[in-house]
């Protein structure tokens, strides 16, 4: 058991501030004490390296943080987080970190997959950590799985909606009847695609992430260029419309699976079937789908892009980063957190859908919602069935109030005279 | 940076040999090599303790490695995985271990609901590990994306569906009509639920795992009985069928939800939106929402239960466990893997599903299938549409064959004389 360090402070370099490192460095600033408490030292922002450092940037950013010099920012940091993009100077940058012994964090899915292997060979050599969860698919944690929770299994394939922009398009074909370029315009207009589209639309983003996703699980140097890819351009709607009728979705996939001879890495767009989990993933949301064999199907889901998520990803590496400097492997277990109070059963907020059978006379519902209403619940929806032999059907579903409420609620609305049994109580979540 | 210790053997000692401990106890001695490479160490199952060692066991179980003396064993080892469920001797052996300075790894769910903060402050005090991925949901990693993964984030809220047996059930209700009795039986018939099934139905297993999960995601002390409880057996085919008629499923959720007052833990019967990705996980898998202010909505989904699968993680936990005994940490990145050969993409198997636009005369199909039979590849489905105009449409699904035959496939068709187009090609995968 390595002995603890004492608590210093680590510094934190990060090097680049655009979307997503304006949020890391606004995540650093803001939650600082729980950062802490949760990395076992106080983690300090040291300075932000950026190309032009009088550009103007969001509030949060102290300008005084700024720095061009990314070298110097480097050379005295403990954890050096890349967000810069791009293959040099982040390669150069984060290879200096690693030969000066600072643990480093990357959410650089280009430079890993053009040349991951050389970082990860450097970080062995060196003995320091290199983490890259938010390289793959933004929020959704598939690093730690794969490495760690999987590594007692064999992963015999990986599946993966990869790429949000194209998934979305390909929903909006399939949900609305729109052909590729009105999708694509669609998703350009709510921001979901770029001016120029191509990195999405002919899957080399879906490529890189496969190239990275392939290294993880099979442990072999797949650089975007080994990937046979091809993107969604080729898919019409009258293919979307055949998907469905036959009984699929179309999704743009990234596979990566081994077989007895080797392991074979591409990107292309598939006939999913409906019942898969991967179908049912809709909009701008990723997922990747694992196969192992003892653990059997897995999925992770989540959001692939955009600063916070993606920034999620970077502070857990971060905290992961800085226990094992701090504390020499894994954080504490529970103690060091602050623990919350418990809330008894009744003080739970939920939404009621109820059934209940009603005589047919003028004024009940009224009389119903009033009741509701005295109880400080406001009703979302009422449906009514019936009248048949005398009685009517209502189902009555609630906004979100407190669950001893709602019970209040319930208990009063039987006791009214029109009321003749309330055949169904459910709460609705999610 | 800790120095890594040499690689010296690490002893395993395993307590329980039930479908679980079999299984591990299978996979630790048949993937010796794979396990010592990705550990850093070789893992020496040092013996299994059981009840009694004279009973007959699994073919896999070298009855030399049994013993009753649980407590001898624990002494010797050096990570101590209990398989043996219930809360005591479980307990006592734990944390024996932990005490004693090894590692310990648990898939005990029961032991961890009841008293899980007492292990998780021994560990810390004696400055071991504890590690529990099995105990909830199976194969499936939740315990270290939340605590890793999202360490640099706060959790809002988990919705977890967390026992398939019950999830079954209520599927089947919802796609057959069965009432619950009918379908409880049924899950009987399949070995899905137990002779007795009030753990399952009455929602006590859900709120084992919603203690775990709620200490885990908010870091408060929940036990089983802190949970508000309600199972399933209140849920009518009615119910079932009016959710489906507004648009949502019955679920029997895991709920652990942080509000400004405090911490919210329940386990009841609740309809899910179906447009919800909780909505769509059938039959016995389990699935974990997870809501969180930075990363925003992520699911983890796949097999809660089984010898198989919840072996896949104990292992994952072993592997972590040995690792941070031998390297002090991390394992390492990629260097020490075998890196397996990268495949040309023409060599991947894949299915293939075909539209082509075919003259309407006699032996068409015929033709059409026969090219595709001389190449090797043998025919799912044809699915003819038309004629019009004198144009049949063709729809082909293929078997899987590989990417190369089935590029030479479309090339002979498209050459044959009554093929006017080949309209699309996509591969189906999933």
């Amino acid at each position: 058991m390595p002995v603890p360090e004492p608590a210093r402070g680590l510094r934190v370099a990060l090097l680049g501030c655009g979307v997503v490192g304006t949020e890391v460095a606004r995540m650093l600033l803001e939650q600082g004490t729980d950062l802490a408490a949760r990395a076992g030292a106080p983690l300090e922002l040291a300075g932000i390296a950026v190309r032009d450092a009088s550009r103007p940037r969001d509030a949060a950013i102290p300008p005084a943080l700024l720095t061009e010099d990314a070298e110097s920012l480097v050379d005295g940091a403990d954890i050096v987080v890349e967000v810069m993009g791009g293959t040099e100077p982040a390669r150069a940058l984060l290879l200096r970190a690693i030969e000066g012994g600072a643990a480093v964090v990357t959410a650089n899915k280009a430079l890993l997959a053009a040349d991951g292997p050389t970082l990860y060979k450097a970080a062995d050599s060196a003995g320091v950590d290199i983490y890259y969860e938010a390289a793959v698919a933004g929020a959704i944690p598939i690093v730690r799985p794969v490495r760690e929770s999987l590594a007692g299994d064999h992963v015999r394939r990986v599946l993966g909606i990869v790429n949000g922009t194209t998934n979305y398009v390909l929903d909006q074909m399939a949900t609305t009847g729109l052909d590729l370029d009105e999708a694509v315009k669609q998703a350009q207009d709510l921001g979901y695609a770029e001016a120029d589209p191509t990195a999405d639309v002919e899957g080399y983003d879906a490529a890189a992430k496969a190239a990275i996703l392939a290294s993880l699980a099979f442990h072999t140097r797949v650089s975007a260029d080994d990937v046979a890819r091809e993107g969604i351009t080729g898919v019409t709607s009258a293919d979307v419309a055949w998907a469905a009728r036959t009984g699929h979705a179309v999704k743009l996939l990234a596979i990566a699976e081994q077989t007895g001879e080797g392991v074979s890495v591409r990107v292309h767009p598939a006939l999913v079937p409906l019942e898969h989990p991967l179908a049912g993933v809709k909009g701008a949301f990723n997922a990747i789908f694992v196969e192992a064999d003892a653990a059997g199907p897995l999925m992770f889901y989540g959001q692939g892009a955009g600063g916070r998520p993606t920034a999620s990803a970077v502070l857990g590496d971060v905290v992961s980063a800085a226990r094992h400097r701090v504390l020499g492997g894994k954080g504490p277990q529970e103690s060091i957190y602050a623990a919350r109070p418990l809330l008894p059963a009744d003080a739970a907020v939920t939404r009621y859908q109820v059934r209940l059978l009603v005589a047919d006379l003028p004024g009940v519902l009224a009389q119903v919602a009033g009741v509701v209403g005295d109880h400080g619940v406001s009703i979302d929806t009422v449906r009514q069935t019936g009248p048949s032999e005398g009685t009517a059907e209502l189902l009555l579903t609630t906004h979100a109030a407190r669950e001893a409420s709602l019970a209040a609620t319930i208990a009063a609305v039987r006791t009214l005279e029109p009321v003749r049994e309330i055949t169904s109580v459910l709460r609705v979540e999610g």
